[in-house]
């Protein structure tokens, strides 16, 4: 049930014993999903120290790396465990506990005929792959996604968590080894570089990969994977000033999305200004950015109007550039239209708000913006899995297939059509004998 | 508005103007989408004569072709349109016309916090293509469909029904110029083979790819795609005769699904029998599939208790061969656990059924098979958009990503999130100063 007799076992076992695993996962009860969550919860709790002992394992060998290999501040912080950090694990596992159950529902009933009914109930999609940087968190949420969606789950993650990435699966097949009905291999950490490439191949297999990381490893995955894949791309998301916005909202709306996190991919890369509001709007705005160390770089009438702030000139790289950094890019838009043609034109279908007090300029907006999220008035950087309620997150999806935006217990869960009948046959209905009613009943 | 100029495109600027069409397509009121439809079935009925001179012109090319690229009598049989046809294309039309509006329903709403309110809304795709082999009826049908959920459709069909495809196109085209909103390239139909080398490529431009016509055919587009296709691999389908079976309608329901038209992927290839009961059904099943011409192939068991029957003896290939022909295999299972096991192992996730008086094992079966579609006492051959009350049928789904089993307008549809907030910024949520209510209201 440790991690170790697996690494001796090929990719292509680990999956085929993980699809064995995903037909038992799909038949456990509600309640036993939930008591194995929160068995995984407590575990996690109490053999803290475990994690943190590895972690510092993990961290000290980082430290030790060549200057070359040697990880960013960022990734560096990112891979660091401390106690509150297990703590938090074990409270995002029993979030997702808390969540309704995913599976059984009926999304829809229709009676064909008399005594022909159709359900079509949702159900696991079966095996799921995630393969993530750093972050080894990603562990205990999306083990506890896939198993509260009964869903088998193999996981890999970077070279460099290894250690901590090793106990937290152990601890977490311990935890539920005290389960009889949960198979062991509901859970698979892969341990090499050239397991990723055969996961890639495998889509008889797979049902679903899920990359975790940086939009070059994202795209890499999706380049080379058969199997489909659940990420995002580019993240370039606008915000835009309407004339009829409340200018005080907009300075808010536009400083957040920008600012308060300037590295995620729901963060705003361009603002786009109504002309008739430019000149009031653009003093206080720049002076924030300013103020917090924003580079900008502007349109020609951007620049007119800075006031004697530092504004960069925009060229038109910058419109389908994602700087994750505090730089932003300001344009000036001559009308409504103009500003709905460039957020479709150069957004990147992520997350798209429009600041204004205009019902009507709302509503046109998110009708016809092709983006995961609409807003009106609102935070670029509300587009999040948490944060919209879904208890956890599987990911962000850019695409558009299957599940789209923050990505939850959703994403894992497809649904099959049950039809009850008492010996209906095909060949009545085409001789005339009977005739469809089509009456739906949800 | 026609298809002639557009036949100078290259393929990348005929997606690049269904994109834009598509943004045009998506604002669309139901009232005004229904009307076209209507407006599309009355042309395709009053020009109906254009249509069957198209029809004799490829018709009479298709009879001078030498022997070697001759169609088969089936292939030759779908090109064939006749007054009736063009009726039931009409009709086809209407039928979706009728269809509730697929676009800005709510499936789900959740306030996020005072004023902040998350709205989970259906709109379409974007831009769908459609490659087709002979029946020029798939044109009116998806076309419809495409209309109907405010896509954008590009056509490409095989080049023996060129005639009666360009006629039916530019019907639909004229029908839709009376509507200025609609715009002119909603609907393209590309024309040469190289056309969809270039299609499978342009996934920046083209959200999926819908291929009909044979296995071979499909896998060949999947394997060549790097846009989302929604299609189905082999079809083989089970019918499992359970121990607690109603002999007379296990008969039916087998007979059906394998006799009532062999060639389709909903028909059944494997029969399982439970061995309680093979001794009380095989005589009566053998008579039947005896009778319609029905070659059977059996395990050992099977051949013991054939009567006397022409029974030849089943390999292991048989199992995972789909016959599309009149022939069937069987085999006597021990248990109720070995023709699950049966089916998950060799089934293709397509439509399994199980015939029993037993509730508990129809439970069972429909929880622990993986399957679109899981019936009871009911024939395979029910696995249809059309039975299933869908409308029409944009293609059935092996896969088990977006849409699954038959596919009709929902398949052309995804959802965005819709966020109306009054200035909310994540910053204050970070803070402490506002927490999250997740209240939800749908």
């Amino acid at each position: 049930m440790s991690t170790s007799p697996k690494a001796a076992l090929t990719v292509a076992e680990a999956v085929a014993r993980a699809r064995t695993a995903a037909l038992r996962l799909a038949v456990l009860s509600d309640d036993l999903r939930r008591a194995a969550l929160l068995a995984a919860a407590d575990a996690l709790q109490l053999r803290s120290p475990e994690i943190l002992a590895a972690n510092e394992r993990d961290c000290a060998a980082a430290e030790q790396l060549t200057e070359g290999q040697r990880l960013s501040p960022a990734m560096f912080k990112r891979l660091q465990v401390d106690e509150r950090g297990t703590a938090a694990m074990a409270a995002q596992v029993r979030e997702v506990a808390a969540l309704p159950d995913p599976l059984g529902r009926e999304l829809g009933i229709t009676a064909l005929d008399d005594d022909l009914t159709l359900h079509k109930v949702t159900c696991p999609l079966g095996v799921a792959a995630i393969i993530f940087e750093s972050r080894p968190d990603v562990i205990p949420q999306v083990a506890a996604l896939a198993l509260r969606s009964g869903n088998a789950v193999l996981l890999k993650g970077g070279r460099e968590a290894e250690q901590t990435n090793t106990a937290l699966v152990a601890i977490w097949c311990d935890a539920l080894a005290q389960f009889p009905e949960i198979p062991a291999n509901a859970i698979t950490l892969l341990h090499t570089r050239q397991d990723i490439e055969e996961l890639l191949r495998l889509d008889d297999g797979i049902d679903l990969i899920i990359p975790r990381g940086s939009e070059q490893f994202v795209r890499y995955i999706k380049a080379h994977s058969r199997v489909p894949v659940l990420g995002h791309g580019a993240g370039i998301c606008h915000v835009y000033v309407d004339g009829a916005a409340d200018l005080k909202k907009a300075v808010d709306v536009a400083f957040d999305s920008k600012v308060q996190y300037p590295a995620a991919c729901n963060a705003a890369e361009t603002l786009l200004i109504h002309q008739d509001v430019a000149a009031a709007f653009l003093p206080e705005m720049l002076a924030r950015f300013e103020a917090a160390g924003v580079e900008v770089r502007g349109c020609p009438r951007t620049q007119a109007l800075s006031g004697g702030r530092p504004v960069l000139p925009a060229t038109e790289a910058d419109w389908s550039t994602e700087y994750s950094d505090l730089i932003i890019s300001i344009k000036i838009v001559g009308s409504f239209e103009e500003a709905v043609e460039h957020v479709n034109r150069w957004g990147s279908k992520h997350t798209e708000s429009i600041v204004t007090e205009d019902a009507k300029a709302a509503a046109e907006f998110m009708l016809r913006v092709d983006a995961a999220g609409v807003y009106h008035n609102v935070s670029t950087r509300f587009a999040d899995g948490f944060r919209y309620g879904l208890g956890a997150e599987l990911g962000i999806s850019t695409g558009k297939l299957h599940a789209r935006g923050p990505v939850g217990l959703e994403g894992l869960t497809t649904y099959k059509y049950r039809l009850v009948g008492n010996g209906h046959t095909v060949a009545s209905y085409i001789a005339g004998e009977r005739t469809f009613k089509h009456r739906p009943l949800k």
